[in-house]
């Protein structure tokens, strides 16, 4: 019956996929805009990569735009380029619409050859000898219906923490040392200038074998909060993408 | 302050983009995989064409596959190669990442010229002297927040219902007069073979100045229902932009 | 890394069984006391069977006896005593504790041999050149999580709707032709002793494949509801199962 | 067609209210008694001001009165007066309907020229050089209905914080620095007399550019409750009013 | 204590206006545009009116404009100018701001002596030989709180149902006798020139003693719906109070 | 009209009853059975008093048993045979029926005079020159329906909380000074025996005006705990009632 | 233990009082006045009857008075004099504090030996050769927490559906049989005075053994509704009684 | 009437169950692996023992496996043998069916006599003379309820905890005590290695009469988390039982 040989193909190539990276170069946890460009980076250096997204559909905070308004801007647009992203220039902002910018994020990581595993959520992290070696998850559908049910596990040589503001990896941390960041996690007051710069620049890595990337720096350094500009976002995966490049 | 220039400049593009499609040659009503090919082919047509999606993120019901398990399939891939999509072949089938799949038909379409509203909710349709004129669009986050509060209309010459199983347009109509409709509204059992040739058949114009493409097109007409298998969704998204381009 | 060894072990375990009962002899829809009866008997005469199951646990309606008193009571012991249930005799009947019949139900099936797939959703079933061909299913957490993600299929020779009350497997036949049932889907006024006798010699097939078993058939005829008395269940069980293995 | 040039009309003039804005003297945070009244107030003087109010309606804790009894008092008219308001007076205490009393302080504070954003959220205060620059808002529709969405930025010289008990601008500076508010932030045990005569006294600036007003006072100071009556919120919203426009 | 001396005066204030308004002239259910104008053209002739609104704020569907675009218009600004509204006129529409509109409806409504009873809801409608007598109320928290708690009786020589799209008092009727409406109770499809003209030609009794106004008059007569235009609410308003004072 | 004297003796009574008690000799908060106790003796004694309860029934946990065996039990039966109640002796236990044990207390409170106000909740406590002078209250109804409505208030010279395990008056006082309370407010291990004697021993006044009674002495004195015995309750309830006569 | 002496003694008496209701003379459905008063009246002629509430509590729709005012009417005192009520006579009307009006009820009922049993929900009625055998019931926390578990059974000779507006048991005949009550089961307009004497005048048997009281007659036969009198609500209880007590 | 004869049947095996065992030998909280495997040892030694768990079905998390895939597995088969549970070997894994894995626990502790109480909630323990006397309980469904209904008791010399990763018991002690608990009540980084053998090896008494077992013992001493391997479960239900079983 050709329904379930349809079946039997998509169920044998998760399946392919999912067996097929449970150990891992890299697991980048949180597809929102820095953890979709450390992936292509990643994958276009052919380093074996895997994706974790709670969501059904990635690209996190880009959607929307500011307040619905789906427009989001740069100030530079050097990676928007590398990625095919169409742009108007205006006082010194690159603007775009903000569902090219997500889509075009994901395409081109795809076509990199990042693997992605969507509805898949980071419960938490593996650390052995004081160094990062996994993540444990679980089916993100089973957590929305509050079923009581055990995750698994994916063993990875690095990390990335790119899940936004509510740095999620550093926080599985943090609730077993809560020294572990000694700096306050509390962003600071909007300035996009100061933000912009600080992401990128304190992007890295922050325990042995974990990484942040994006907003989640902003949170654990205490840096400046920025709204709708993404510039930064893109560059600091960029960064963290070519540190573990560099070091693999 | 760099802030508020921010603010300004996305206030300001999406208000153009907005007063800028408020008359359309076409309005599609569902962002997925029927609607956004539609949009694609009518937008590299040069057609002025608006699609209009409830949610955030586009692509429908593509980011799942099966189940979860994230892996769609189609029995030809003429079309999904015009997008730039990577496939595996097996015993006939198209095997494709299904979120390499939503992000090529939303960046292919953008990339075509097609404007995108999300987060916009399509209320109800504008029909005088008995032809399609418009529709009645709101916020969707004043719908979900329950809010009581006014639409408003955006017209267009040509109406796509691709809002999927639900058939949301044609419902509009058929709550007015419950014989619009003459054939049941109910999906048949599952049969792929059927349906895939059925709904690219089907497709096309049900009233005057309402066309409808994708699973629309089984809801109506009581076409079998046919799970993750994509392909028709393509060729009836294709079909319906085919055939306005030809109107117009 | 022990911990991926062991998700790994898992995984391939859970897609062998999968995979293996994409085909199958007969499916059962529903885990109560008539599916587990029904399923033990088809798995010991080698029939290749298949239980989907929506919850977690399995045992439907047995658990909680009457209101939380945690008894159940039949009339007669043969087929608890071949699944190894103890009871107590008192006025003509046998009084059980419903922990342990659950319980017998679920191992004795399991030791002969059936497969059973819990957290697992029918939501249709597929009838081509009217007769059953298989059934259509989600996991059920995606369910439950309210999320927009198609299903898979699985064929099957044979389907057994014991879903209890709801009729499931019944109703989504009965969605697409209102007159498919006749007789009245409402249960009768609960009269133990006409339902304990009627659910079983009315158990039977009612549309080609599609067998009913359990409360099912009481719902379907309009015979009177019983309450937590469990031999019609398990006799109307283990009659279905021999039909269909007469039939093979 | 006459419906999209009305839709037109109403997108451009939000348009125009909403850029016209985005750079003000003072943004006041919550239309209750003291927002309106000192929106009214500097709003008269010529002095560019905008008010942002979550709610659809605004007005705050007005309507109700007292336990849905809606009538609400004060102890003096002056206020009401110039606001056009009806009272009895009886016993030392004016008594108004409380439904006259909100719409007046609206109407007045709109026919003075008083710009009102409703249906938007302050979500922070931003801060450079120590000193308020602004607030970052969103559609509050986009937070009720929980969407990841971005927010945007509103320059001002300076700000009032008249969100009542909550205090939510002052929080916002509070999570950055709990010490930010030595006195205790808990509201004291209801006294009108010692509560009406200390929130007006103690209404002001506390940190550079940020002001507050009404029953922000009483919880920052941590000043007596004081039920349904309203002449104090009055008279802080016109202190706080007066104060901006001396300095400026 | 002046804090009980305070509960004191609102207590009795309210219970003088409740039990005041027990017996009425005209009790008016619903203040949106067409029942605070209704309501202001009665108390300005002197009957004897209360209005009922179910939320704690008046206004209806005034105050977000459309999709939270703060901004109404009507094609005539005579009724405006008579409520103090100030207006621009462009295109042959008059653009206002949606919170000025509101709140001078309600504020002229209440200087024109109209009692408004907020937070009450109207049950049902009381019908005595084939005539309104009255209605039937209950404080609307008492609802929300879905306790079960008896209503009481409000006596009226005429009843407006200005309830806006769901028609709420008409429904009353029709629960009783469904062909009550013999005409649709679907409004029809948006067309703003038929619908403003429809519904103040349509606007009157429609039972004996009972009146309709505003949206009311589209869901009854199948009119079509019109969005956020509201000189035919005012209009309808007007009309219907002129109708009510030619009978008295 | 018939309807409208009974709801205009209906409110009218309420009115009477309600301004009647502004001014209380004491307030009662909590219609469990020590409050019920304490208002049957006080109102005995011709003390002026009211008694806030937030539900619409009174009776607390009595109506319940243990876990919903409707039964609860006493040590002594001297209070019980005051209230007219029936029990049966066995091992030293007194058993009654737990709905006529409810009734009971209510009935013969209210015939001894006490005025209840069900459906009213005490939002605070009012304290001057550090004693207790009354309560502020709001109608339950406005807190289930999270309404932003203000409150009222009503005068005392005593107060009794007998909130049963949340103290909820004594945290009024709590909240605004931590150290109010020094010992624990945790309830001790289950302990009939210890519980029923302190219960009774250690109610009193723990602050000018404020007495406890009931459970809340358990939570305040971090006494045992001690299920459905009720008779330290009743006895408890006498005792404070004894207490504040005695003063007066 | 002194603590499982309590738990034993109350867990035996609740079996005690179960048990002994397995077979009845009467059941009576709902404790609102009409199932109370027909309670007390059968328990007082020595009849054996249980009487099954679904809440906590009993006095259904009393307590709250009329929109939580808290005071109830009758026209006539002879049965509340026989409960010991105290009124206040006012042109004709005579007028109860709830809360007094619900306990006398449930205190009477009580002493008079009625055996009632909170908690416990009627899910269906028993019917067997045409006549009322019994009721099918259910711990009604089991129903609220949704769990799925089978009811028990009670028998009884004679059953009240006394459930008010629902008229929950007369429904469950009706599902099976919708012309099972040929006249429209929609209350009619509110008129007190036709009310008041049609519900007592129409009380009675509907069905072999089923006997219809107090609001149930109203929702059965069409006649009006009555708002916050409850006169008839007594008679009807009390006729009921009576005819059951003629029968047997 | 033979359904009576059903619910008395169930309802007195229901009493006889419960008030036999309100005094016990050991009392075990949580039917999960750990649980089971204690009670199945204790009651093969004949010692009288009692298992509570909250819900409907017992298992805990055993029924789901891994994220849904339904398998789990343990380092040793010696436990599962004994269970007559069939495994797979494969790399140093045992595998099993966790459906199989489940029932066969419940199954033979049912055949070897333990009292299960499904439906029935710890509330709280009881501790006198500084050592464990019996635990309160509820019906699990009053507490999914939110009814406010008291507890009752249940003696019992040894008390186990095996509430898994919340640690129910230990957290009764420790709300009374903070310091009870000297070690970080937060588990560990995964490591199966190290967890499987640590959760064995401290498994035992914690307070006089407290024991703790499976994942309450990770909780209790910070061991690392483990995920869907369940040997460790079973030794230390074996080990947990033996302990006592020594004692006694």
């Amino acid at each position: 019956m050709i329904e379930t040989e349809i079946s039997r193909a998509i169920i044998e190539e998760y399946n392919r996929k999912l067996t097929g990276h449970l150990e891992n170069d890299v697991v980048i946890v949180g597809a929102g805009p820095a953890g979709l460009t450390a992936g292509y980076y990643l994958a276009k250096a052919g380093i074996k990569t895997a994706l974790i997204e709670r969501k059904l559909s990635v690209g996190g905070g880009i959607w929307g735009g500011a307040a619905g308004f789906n427009v989001v801007v740069t100030q530079d647009d050097e990676i928007p380029k590398e990625f095919g992203m169409t742009s108007k220039k205006q006082k010194g902002l690159y603007i775009f619409d903000s569902i090219e910018f997500a889509s075009a994020l994901t395409y081109q990581a795809k076509k990199a050859g990042l693997e992605i595993f969507n509805l898949t959520e980071a419960e938490d992290v593996i650390i052995k000898s004081d160094a990062v070696e996994g993540v444990v998850v679980n089916h993100s559908a089973i957590t929305l219906a509050k079923l009581h049910v055990d995750p698994f596990c994916i063993a990875s040589k690095f990390l990335i923490d790119s899940t936004g503001h509510p740095a999620e990896v550093v926080h599985m941390l943090r609730k077993r040392n809560p020294e572990f960041l000694p700096k306050g996690i509390q962003e600071g007051f909007m300035d996009v200038t100061k933000a912009e710069a600080g992401v990128v620049e304190q992007t890295g890595e922050i325990f042995p074998g974990l990484y942040i990337a994006g907003m989640v720096v902003c949170a654990v350094y205490g840096l400046p909060r920025m709204g709708p500009i993404f510039g930064g976002m893109l560059e600091s995966g960029k960064k963290v993408a070519q540190m573990i490049i560099d070091k693999i």
